[in-house]
Formats: structure tokens, C-alpha cells, sequence
């Protein structure tokens, strides 16, 4: 297919309704435009970037891309009213704001022409968002991985849930590698799909390749949401996984896990390697991922599959 | 539609892919024929009752229907052996087994010209299931009510996973309670559905209409996966609930658990409608059940929805 048309790529500009989320120490410029380049919309993941950083990303995003791209801002970062201003000295065209009030920054983003989606985890924050008058919103589920939302609810259920809230168009996020599984959420109401974790595990993503190749060996039940004192957090089941969760089983404080979950973790284990001691942040749909292809390779096959599953469906009535 | 035409229905000789759940202290003969009636295939479930009286049920389910049935039985029943003796007995022409080895009944019934589905939360169990004999799966993900993997693998994830590793008919379970649920299920490689919390809120479930109504009015977050150390089971977040958690939270053994949680409280909470102190099994899904139809009625919508979806999705390529 050409171009798929929908509100998703109409308001995005782009030809296919595949965004690759903001993963720390995963989407830098080098991915964010690959994907861009491929037809969808590449997002850099300002999470793990200080404001002159994103600003080097951004500059090069440009330099690799003609197309549209996004930055991710999660609202929690200490940095993000700095970040919000690199973002809109530097006119990028999109931005998805996550883990706090979308209030906050949407008028602000709108009136410099920047085109605002929010993350949510739930049909009340989706509302909230839509009232804050962003363009798009994205739906992500219990099996996303890295942070996520407390009431568990799955891409299965909040999708839809999501769907009969809001009239503003829909990204589902959460489980989504395959073109099957992106028609999956068409079926229940997305116009658009943002995949994690089949883009970190990419030629381009800025992940270790130790990180990388672990990802490509993990079956169901590697990961598991974790942290749910502090902020409940998808991880592969490491050392230091297992460090937690013994803790978390004899009832230790939200403090004593913020000691042995420590500082930089997420770094060291991403985008080091360190995969005993490290924070691998990675999502169930893990379990499928079998290969490092590039993005533009992933785009096309998710696309192949997507329209291969609608003709087998089409057969049924 | 008339029929819906794959392996699942000619398995089982029905007009449409949607199965009832064998659902402790809701489904019962009535539910069960209904179901049937209307051109799924209603599950009496053996959980909550004793041979007797499963007997009693298959009767009634006889008289209730000419169409084709079937007996979900948790092999971890204490009277699982007795239940199917009457099974077999009873001459029930489908059998789904559940929480257990699928190599322990799967000969004995086939022996006696009983088709076997068997439920699983894993690719690994979906393997050993097929290994058995089985001739169809269920895979069941972490959204469901009741008793569940603990893997955590969600539907979106778990069907494609379980898809990949057999050939036999695959029937999703999970957060499916619209036909586009359905239809996200068969874009993942499902041929059927088997649908838990929609049926349990029907008219004809045999669950009190206290706990029905209560179901009616659940938000997203309002289940969570529960008794992880005993055996990982969804509940309503009521007064019990809390106190579980409480004790959880505050690193309770799994004595001490069992301790709170008591005997029958399932009966207790779905059959009595005591909703504070009663163990509420429901679904994820049950966030978007907001009344209480027929069960034909359920089966109506459902292939009403699912042929609808089929239709816009068409128009996308």
C-alpha cells in the first residue's frame, strides 16, 4: 500500500500510522528518522536526554530526514520545562507528552504550530486529555514495557474503553510487533499504533547490542511490572529484577526499593549492556521478537501483514 | 450471518465461534443452553458444583437445548475424576479442561467420541496441551476473571505466541466482550472466542443479580490480579479484597492468606450477592459491561459488531 489514510496520517503527515514510541537510551535521531524515512513517524525519546542533548538529536533528526518527526516529553522529567522550549525554539512538528497533566503545556505547543498527542493508561486521563485539546491520544497497555499505569487495564480493554470516551483520533500502544496485532487494535477502534519495543530491539535503536540480543531471546513471562511502590515499571527478569521483587515480597518500603533500585539503572543496563545489574525496560511482546532488522524493514513487514490479515479476514463474510 | 464457517465451528457443530466460559456459580444448564441456542457453544461450569449435581445440570441442559454443549472441568477440582465419570457417563459431546495436565482425560474422553479443548496461559502449555491430543486451545490472558497464568501474558501478546507453536484451532480468552474484541482475536490467529464476563452478566447466569448489577457498575481499575502465592486469581477490588492486599503488601505468608481468604467465598460473593465480604470473580472487560441482555442477545451483538468491523476494515486497504 501507498499511503494508508486515515485522521492518524492526515494529521501527522505521513503515509503509514506506525509511530515508534520515546524509549530511553532506544530512540535517538538515528531512529526517530529511519522511521520517519520509512513512512511512519519516528519519535525522539527526550526521557533520558538533557535539553542541549535533544537539541543535538533534533539537529541531526533533521539532517537524516525530510519527513515528520516527534519528540517524546515525559512531563515527569526534572528537565521538561526545558525541554519543552528546545522543542519549540526548534519548531519540531510533533510532540506526545506522557506521565502528567497534558494542561500543562498543549496551548503553549499549539500556539507555536506543533502538533500536541497525550499518553494515557486510562479512559479518565484519555478524557482529560482530550478536554486539554491535544490532537491525538495513545492508549497504552498493561503489556508496554518500562513505565506504566497502576490499574493494570490491558490493550485488549483499553483500547476500546479509550474508544467510547473520546471522538479525537486513537493510538493503541502495548503488545503491538506485527501487523496482525496493529490490525488487532484497528479492530477495537485505534486509527494508529505506537510500538516500543519491536523498534528498540532495531538496527538503528541506540540500545546496546548485549540488550539487543537478550531481547530476542526472551519468552513470556521474562518481564514483569515491578516498582509498584514507586512507579509500576514493565523489566526483564534480571538480578536486579529479582533483587525487587524479594524485597517487594517481604513488604520493604517505597524508600528501600528507591535504595536498591538506585540511580542510572535504566543507562547502565540499555544502553551499556549490563544486563545482571541494569533496568531493562522491555514489553511482553518481547516474546516474539526473534531478529535486529532495520526500521525501514520493520515498517514494511507490519504494513505486508497488516494488509494480508485484512484479505483473510475479508474471506470470512 | 447465517454461519460462521472454520475448524472451530466444524469441530464442535455450532453456527458461531463464541463460546460461553465454564464460570464458577454462573454457568449453569440455563446459561449453558441458552448460549447454545443461540448458535455458540454454552459451557456448563464443573468448578462449583459436585458430580450430583453436575449431573443434574447436564439433564436440565438436554431439555433445554438439542444443540451441541459442553463441561468445563478445573482439573484441580477435588472431584475432578468423579465429574468425569459423569461426563462421560452423560455422553456430553464436548469437554473443555482447564487449571491441570491435559494428558491426564484427553485419551479416556476421546475414547468415548468427546471432542477436548484445553485452557492455557502459555505457548509452553499450548505445546504440551497439543502434544496431548487436544483438539482445540484456549488461550486465556491476564485481563480474565478468575483464575489465571502467572506469567501475566496478556491476550494481545499470549494469542499470537500460542498461534506460532501450534497448528490446531485456536480460541482466545480474555477481554473479549464486543464482536470488535472478537475480530482483534482472529487478526492475532483465533478461529473462536471464549467469553467469560459478558455471559456471567447475562440474564440467564445463574450469579445473583446483586453481583450482576455491581458488575454493571465497574470502572477500569476496579479488578486486580490477586493472590499471586496461592493461586493468581482477578477479583472485584471489594472489602476482601483489601484485606488480601492489605496483607500482601505488608509480605503475609501464603498461610496466612488461605487464612483470610476462607472457604467458599466465591459462593459466597457471586451466588449470595454478599459484595463486600464474597470473592468477586470478573474480567478487566467488565469496565465496558454496562447491562444485562439475554445471552442470545449477547450472541446477536457480538456477530452483529463483528461483521460491521469487517466491513470498515475492508475499506482501509
Amino acid at each position: 500500500m501507498e499511503r494508508l489514510d486515515n485522521r492518524i496520517t492526515r494529521l501527522f503527515g505521513i503515509r503509514y500510522p506506525i509511530i515508534s514510541g520515546g524509549m530511553v537510551w532506544c530512540s535517538g535521531a538515528k531512529l526517530a528518522a529511519a522511521v520517519s524515512n520509512a513512512g511512519g513517524l519516528g519519535l525522539i525519546g527526550a526521557g533520558s536526554l538533557k535539553p542541549d542533548l535533544l537539541r543535538e538529536h533534533i539537529v541531526k533528526c533533521r539532517e537524516l530526514t525530510k519527513e515528520p518527526f516527534g519528540v517524546n516529553v515525559p512531563l515527569m522529567s526534572p528537565y521538561s520545562a526545558e525541554l519543552m522550549e528546545v522543542v519549540i525554539r526548534e519548531k519540531v512538528p510533533v510532540v506526545f507528552t506522557s506521565a502528567g497533566n497534558p494542561k500543562l503545556w498543549t496551548d503553549r505547543l499549539h500556539e507555536n504550530g506543533i502538533k500536541v498527542a497525550h499518553v494515557v493508561s486510562s479512559s479518565k486521563f484519555a478524557l482529560k486529555a482530550q478536554q486539554a485539546g491535544v490532537d491525538a491520544v495513545v492508549a497504552e497497555g498493561f503489556e508496554a514495557g518500562g513505565h506504566n499505569g497502576r490499574e493494570e487495564t490491558t490493550t485488549m480493554v483499553l483500547v476500546p474503553s479509550v474508544k467510547e470516551v473520546i471522538d479525537l483520533p486513537l493510538i493503541a500502544a502495548g503488545g503491538i510487533a506485527t501487523g496482525g496485532a496493529m490490525l488487532a487494535c484497528f479492530a477495537l477502534g485505534a486509527e494508529g499504533v505506537q510500538v516500543g519495543s519491536r523498534f528498540a530491539v532495531s538496527y538503528e535503536s541506540s540500545a546496546s547490542l548485549e540488550f539487543k540480543t537478550l531481547c530476542t531471546t526472551l519468552n513470556e513471562g521474562d518481564t514483569m511490572l515491578s516498582l509498584k511502590k514507586i512507579s509500576p515499571t514493565r523489566l526483564v527478569r534480571n538480578r536486579l529484577f529479582e533483587q525487587i521483587d524479594s524485597a517487594e515480597q517481604a513488604g520493604a518500603s517505597k524508600e528501600e526499593l528507591q535504595e536498591i533500585l538506585g540511580r542510572g539503572k535504566a543507562q547502565q543496563g540499555i544502553f551499556y549492556g549490563d544486563l545482571e545489574n541494569g533496568e531493562l525496560e522491555i514489553g511482553q511482546v518481547s516474546s516474539i521478537i526473534r531478529d535486529i532488522p532495520t526500521a525501514a524493514e520493520i515498517v514494511e513487514r507490519m504494513m505486508s501483514e497488516f494488509e494480508q490479515e485484512i484479505s483473510q479476514l475479508r474471506s470470512l463474510v
